[in-house]
């Protein structure tokens, strides 16, 4: 049994155009969760939910389930899945890929009439990128972990409260908070993804299969020095805040690479103040993120980089603060899992690789009250979050029957 | 013969409340030049101009001058003065003190009845703070020594273009292109300023004689690497533009430090692309200014700043570069004034020392087309273009007297 790759490449293509400008060549997909371009891909989801047959729901936080098999009482469901809202200005694949291979393989099923002894779900998660409120809302939502102080204050990352944002919608933050209360009982969740890394590429490996994902701190951090002018400050009287800071990315990124290697650590965001050719910056606000598999050596790098940025300033003249703003704990996923999959692998012929994954996915957060795999795919050149993001289509075909294999082994 | 410190005070604290706002307590004074606030203060002076008897000219760049001495065919003038503009929430002194000191001390001639051989004029230079196109707009202006295309061009720091700036006003590109055509032969130019630095507070010594202005080079440069996923890209296959930025911040100031012991190396503005906590910077643009009082030094410190970068970016996978948006040559001010204002130091036994100096002033330009020389009074705490600036009102007095004795030497 085999799903219809040119089925799924449509859908992936019709997806794709939502959301995305074709008078701008070059441009990508920009369809945060809960804009204009998100409803209308809701509505394009549902409709084919319905066509697949499937019995569609949608929870308090807007997640979308495509339900294929009776709701029999007791029963625990299999869910599958990713999410469809995108960062700006982002590829056509991120999330999607996950979404529209279990609905493809959950209409094969269908298709072939195989008889189920669970039902199983297609599940699209809400802003899984974090435009609203912080990294996975719905996923967070779905398992009763939220942050309901966040969502209360709920700032979004375009600045504009929350609130105004549900304004006009079905959604409402009492709805969001709620939405767990909806939550079906599982079985297993699945997730295929690209995987916004080179690994796969790099190795030419058609499949990957995750077996944990990095847990990650990000701190909003500062030096506080003293803004002199330039031209009349003698360098070993200054107290430059820039320095510091590139003290700070350099000695971090030696640190990680040689004491934890495999682990990341990333200086992204940098806000130099005031910002003036002729001053000595007095002030540098920057981000301080980093990622690691284990949680131990998630604290170890924690400890060791706010010791480092305290030596720096000391070194320095400089003030150093840092405000945790967010952090996610690594996770293992299910080995049962884990071993179900590669033993698919192994059967339908398919090369694959154990590996982690560096990036966050709502798997991870399941993975918080139920069995939970993942399945990566080859990003070319490792490219994501970008209108250059790709994939192979006959990688995509292996991904994706490997996940109809795992399903039918969960719920058949 | 002595100044009136207590007129000379009154005047500066009145100039300093135009364009300050005491309803913010701790904030500056902001003046560029033709702001509302420049135009209020441009009418004030004017006016104590002419309740000090001397003949006003304002000249197509907007420089003011107040002439005391007839207009005898031949003579040529003696010069003093600075600027009135300031940069945004500055200080009330930078400027300022020259313009007003060099105005006390015409007052006092006057009063004395002194017969001059020569005329004396207090002048202000138009936009010495750069906030339109550049540095020194009004001594560039005033020695013919304009870049015309830069002026054509002219996109001011605010990012309005300069001919809206000039829109309604009596100034526009061509009387600032012909104001050098209006300028009087002069003998000397003579400027009082506070040092901007912390060197005379630290030696406690009330007036400095500059010697050499430093020349500097400002360059908009640029780090291009590749923006890639923080999660999934290895440290070791990342080309972090930050970090390239980082190492150059750190190596240029060692270098300078090390090697060219008093010259200066600054960062002062970055931007780093695309700027969000996840995400691999994939392009950073800074500025990067270096100032020695030394052409050689300052060529040969170029030449290293942009090997060193280009050394970084080959290291790194990057992309480095540079584009050089203001120069300015070192300048020796004139031994014979340097000689005669040290005689007169020591005539009012006034205890002073030779010094250079590292911030940029109109008596540079204007020691391009004849003898100029500068006195320097204490900042204390080297604080300047900050609301914070400040001055003693015992060194200005010292400051003041030393000019009045050195244009008394000069024009009668």
């Amino acid at each position: 049994m085999k799903i219809n790759l040119e089925r799924l490449r449509c859908d992936l293509e019709e997806l794709g155009c939502i959301g995305h400008d074709p008078g701008k060549p070059g441009s990508g997909v920009t369809r945060p969760s809960f804009s204009r371009a998100d409803f209308e891909a809701r509505a394009w989801l549902k409709k084919k939910f319905d066509e697949a047959g499937l019995a569609v729901r949608q929870d308090g936080a807007g997640n979308i389930r495509g339900r294929l098999g009776g709701p029999d009482a007791g029963v625990r469901t299999v869910l599958a899945g990713s999410h469809i809202d995108t960062v700006l200005n982002a590829g056509m694949f991120d999330g999607s890929v996950g979404v529209l291979a279990a609905l493809e393989c959950v209409r094969r099923i269908r298709e072939e009439g195989v008889r189920l002894s669970k039902p199983v779900e297609v599940i699209a998660f809400t802003d899984e990128e974090g435009n609203l409120v912080g990294d996975f809302l719905g996923s967070r939502a779905f398992t009763g972990r939220l942050n309901e102080a966040e969502i209360r204050r709920g700032v979004t990352s375009f600045g504009r409260p929350l609130k105004d944002i549900l304004d006009g919608t079905e959604f409402s933050e009492e709805t969001i908070l709620g939405a767990h209360r909806e939550r079906p009982e599982f079985d297993a969740y699945l997730e295929l993804h690209i995987e916004q890394g080179a690994v796969l590429d790099t190795e030419e490996i058609p499949v990957g299969i995750v077996e944990r994902i990095a847990g990650k701190r990000y701190y909003w951090c500062s030096f506080r020095g003293k803004a002199d002018h330039a031209g009349t400050t003698p360098l070993e009287l200054r107290q430059d805040a820039f320095l510091g800071t590139a003290d700070l990315g350099l000695r971090a990124t030696q640190l990680v690479a040689t004491h934890h290697y495999g682990s990341m650590v990333t200086i992204g965001k940098v806000q130099v103040h005031p910002g003036s050719f002729s001053i000595v910056p007095g002030l540098v606000e920057f981000s301080l993120e980093f990622r690691s598999t284990s949680r131990e050596t998630l604290e170890t790098i924690n400890r060791e980089l706010m010791e480092l940025a305290e030596d720096i300033a000391s070194t320095r003249g400089l003030t150093f603060g840092a405000r945790l703003v967010d952090t996610t704990d690594p996770v293992e996923l299910a080995p049962r899992l884990v071993g179900l999959a590669k033993e698919e692998c192994q059967k339908l012929g398919t090369p694959y690789m154990m590996m982690a994954s560096g990036a966050g996915h709502d798997a991870q957060i399941l993975a918080g009250i139920g069995e939970t795999a993942m399945i990566f795919i080859p990003s070319p050149d490792g490219i994501s979050h970008a209108p250059g993001e790709a994939i192979r289509w006959e990688d995509l075909e292996k991904g994706a029957n490997l996940l109809l294999h795992v399903l039918l082994r969960l719920a058949s």
